[in-house]
């Protein structure tokens, strides 16, 4: 992941998830799970806020895998 | 694995498994064990879809096997 | 990560809570939560002081997530 | 690792246990201990078969060491 | 960390620790929690010489981070 | 570490740890800690054989930590 390629389907999709404010749940690495909102990504990392407005950056090192809240 | 080379025999099984909508089960390092059919692949990430339609965007960097669910 | 790209919007957000002197909690690999302020970034590493003046470099490698310390 | 290099001792090992149908037992990250013979490998997956013939294909990520079993 | 920068900060930090003979903590991906002087660092590997003059060849891949010895 | 590099540091000990087949314990990710001597080194790997002639073809991704055993 040299490149922050924003034609890929994967980065595609999380900005489509950006867009339409769409809960998540992001499985760390550390085994933790994070629920919220994706705001934006970048080469390095996703930002995530809660339902209390708390942002949190996430290093893409550190995901292991997202999954639509239901 | 700085590019995505579709002639990989790696790359080629996974788009194998996706034609042939087979079942599998992928081993992350988290040590969750998640099964479903996979959807597509990119660069980045695998698509798994299970049985009740539930999508998992699961990153590479997150993955150690694959199995075929038998 | 092949460069330090500070016009990164992750970069520029770190550079920001360097600025404003923000208490961050920091989550690593180990599961370690560390808290205290950002003194300096680089490609590698981001070194933070905590309440007693006791500072940690800290690998980037080795950074999961970043909160702001409510 | 950014090629595939088959003039590499690591790679050649591998690709004689290929041909000799050796049983070897792979440690992963997540600490599981496969036991099988190798079948191929390529620069990002090695697939293993088990005694009863099912495959697994791991990526080279999550491989830690190799033993012959004995 | 495709080359070994000796003008980042990080780099420095501990080419200064090396010339103080400053006692240090280094945490691992491991959760060990390694003390003593570090005698070099290279581009691959910190090596550290323990109160038993015991050296030990970290590599760079599982250091998480790094604290003065209080 | 895209290259071999014969002239680090890290390298040449180890391979010095080959000639003088010096005993050494490797810590690993998965938290093993295996004992032996070095037989080579390639870019990917490390052979270790320990006293009952096993040998163990570990992948330099799953290296922690080199000492010598005492």
């Amino acid at each position: 992941m040299s490149e922050f390629d924003t034609t890929l389907p994967s980065i595609r999709q999380v900005q489509t998830l950006i867009s339409d404010k769409q809960e998540v749940e992001l499985k760390l690495v550390t085994d933790d799970l994070l629920v919220g909102r994706i705001l934006w990504q970048d080469h390095d990392c996703i930002c995530l806020v809660d339902q209390y407005e708390q942002k949190t950056l996430i290093w893409r090192r550190g995901l292991v895998y997202l999954k639509l809240k239901s």
